[in-house]
């Protein structure tokens, strides 16, 4: 078996592609941000990446219907651009397999269609709950660095101090080296203990504002707030404990 | 050394196969129905699958004649319909030797004599004891779904909520993908503590009445009743400490 | 870099070859037992066996000098049968690695010199502590299990339960399956706590009755009596501690 | 994708060339001395080393450019040596990745340039504090073992006893077996829980000796005198502790 098998189910004529990347990841950030996407553009799902690199595993639709566990490719005309977003329920199961998932794609879409510019949707976990979670930055050229930061993206030296791990990363990084494509990855501060909607809908915001395609926000402002208020409502409960713990030893000393 | 080694133990000369699968799994569900089939219809042993996905080890007979860890294939004819069953000690030992092992012999299977469809055996665990357990699906197709549900088959929304792992998914996901055959999966629901036998019963009257194989069940009967003793008085045994218990704390109260 | 290179460093000229092998294994019983071969025959070593399967290692002998980690293939001729030992420190580092580095070895020998017969020596682990380790053994074929019996191998139904996994197990496997080749083991009960210099004393004493090669057992036989004078004190020690204990408590009661 | 890829990013015209290691270990001590002799020569970058078998991973600069995860080659002329310096922020993520790396670059460098010896640099964990640590050594040859001597390099029988794990090890092993390559490794005993400046200054001293490279220690011998300084305080701090505990101690008693 191939290591990765890129299966159309719809033919597709596509020019110098502006791929956009939202797999699991951090707070699922870049997966909410980017199913969102898909569920409210409704872009044209037209083939379907499978992998021994990718868990042994078929998932079910609502009727019993077994789906081969596979990311999936969306197309999506906006002027004369043509968008291709990857989604999918996993990232590759290892490090071999990470590569193989991101180079094969990489092959596959710059021999069809081209590439011109790769973007890639992350959290950045900090592991303690934030107010006003920021969008950091990163690219693969001094150029959409200051793209990147006339629309509100940030640029924070040392920030993430790991890099980026995982397809957002090496999308990037093999888009460069290896096939002269140009890509940044937004990443939203997130705690990382949640799906954090909010982070995703941050990083919406500012990917709406650098390519032009128009997304409504309305329903993930409105999971962002639940978000919100869950995040309230946990950081009451843990001040709460805290003071509690003080009354009890106050009223114990 | 190949990925995958399929070797003849005998020439048989099959057209539009059934293949019946059921390897270990939660509750061992699916390998205790293939087996039951294997050692009541004794169908005809043709080859084995040796795969370096497999563990690296001999089994031994009572006589302690060796024989190395591999997966086999039965034939087994009724009617017109040439049925092929698939059992085994082991699953491929890694998520790649999973799609190996299943591809190599869809692969095998297609090529040499054609499969038309593609049933799996296999476990729903629920972590909790059951009076009545039942029989879910799932399938490749709405058809399928139909004959599933026709023969007493229960499809219930989001369950399993991770769809199925292992080769009673990924044969019908690829068979599916690649060879373009469909088939279902019946899972038979088990605690997942022991080997079950009584869902081992269910699964195989309900593949009896979708294929009509004829299976003598006496035996997987005794099984299953002792099955059910050994579940009745776990129950009893977990039922009585809990009074135990409460009769200690009401003792010591 | 290939999976598995073999490199020699004498040319034999070897015909139909009896293969023996000791890697290291439960209670390394296998290991010390070749390696006390090695040691008093004073083998022609001819090859060394490289793969990326073993660790990525050098050892160091006691003047600093670097060898990479390797298996190693010794040369002994007695009357008119050509021996080859396999030992080495390490097995495969993973299952697949495991079948490549038998697989291979199996086929350069087969194409080189034709093999002939294949023993494998290995231990039992009990968990316990034993008064007089048997060794029990398994076999491919019938008839060599009566050379066993006939030489003082147990065979003992379910005995181990398990097979035998690594390299004493598939090479009789890989060897009756893909070379036709006849084969078999000869397990040393050991408690696997210890290296078991006694158990290895008697594998060799019945490796040497079956195949002719005559080994100078003096030397395991000092560090077996030291392996038993250890297994005493541990006995003994254990033994003092529950008697100590039980006076402690009846001095306490 | 290919195993291991080797970039240029600068066409050199090289000869003979000695490579020199310095990858990530046992207290950095490797992988601190090279990176110090890349800041202080300034050698030219000449390649990266891409693999599937380093992290799936992009690293960011100070502008928040992305750099795909790689080792890194630099090349340095003195007089008429050709040095390979090999850097890197990671070893292969696995047995066989390591392998992969080790025999790729060798088989490049070897094939475009020749290569006529290999110093390999890293430190010898002893897991306790060490006042005065010395430099161990290992070698291919009884000749450099001599020369090793000569330049103040300690050859302590059974020291390391488990020989030298990762890329300093096995591109001494595998240079030796397949490229017929003389070389030794440099080992900085360390007591491994910190990066160790201080046993990386030593290792070079010795490798500036052995190779006519003039390296200023100067930055280094201060970062060693705060390893140093660090060391003394934990020293202090645990001397301290005991100290408190026997106060304790006489104090309750």
């Amino acid at each position: 078996m191939d290591e990765v098998i890129i299966k159309l189910t719809k033919d597709v004529n596509l020019k110098d592609v502006i791929l956009i990347e939202g797999l699991p990841g951090v707070g699922n950030v870049g997966k909410v941000a980017l199913d969102h996407i898909v569920k409210t553009l409704e872009p044209e799902h037209f083939a379907n990446i499978y992998s021994k690199h990718l868990p042994p595993q078929v998932l079910l639709d609502e009727e019993g219907i077994t789906d081969l566990v596979s990311q999936k490719l969306y197309h999506y005309r906006k002027g004369s651009e043509d968008f291709v977003f990857l989604a999918g329920e996993y990232q590759g199961s290892s490090a071999e397999g990470q590569y193989e998932l991101s180079y094969s794609l990489l092959e596959f879409l710059v021999k069809n269609y081209g590439v011109k510019r790769i973007f890639t949707l992350g959290g950045y976990g900090l592991g303690k709950m934030l107010e006003t979670p920021r969008v950091l930055g990163a690219a693969t050229s001094k150029d959409l660095v200051e793209i990147f930061k006339e629309n509100g993206v940030v640029f924070s030296k040392g920030e993430p101090s790991n890099g980026i791990v995982g397809a957002s990363g090496i999308l990037l990084g093999l888009g460069k080296e290896f096939f002269g494509i140009d890509g940044g990855c937004l990443m939203g501060e997130t705690s990382g203990y949640i799906v954090d909607a909010k982070s995703a809908r941050n990083v919406l915001e500012i990917l709406s504002k650098i390519t032009g395609i128009e997304v409504d926000l309305k329903d993930l402002e409105i999971r962002s707030e639940e978000t919100e208020e869950l995040l309230t409502s946990l950081r009451e409960a843990a001040e709460h404990e805290f003071t509690s713990e003080d009354e009890d030893l106050r009223y114990i000393g």
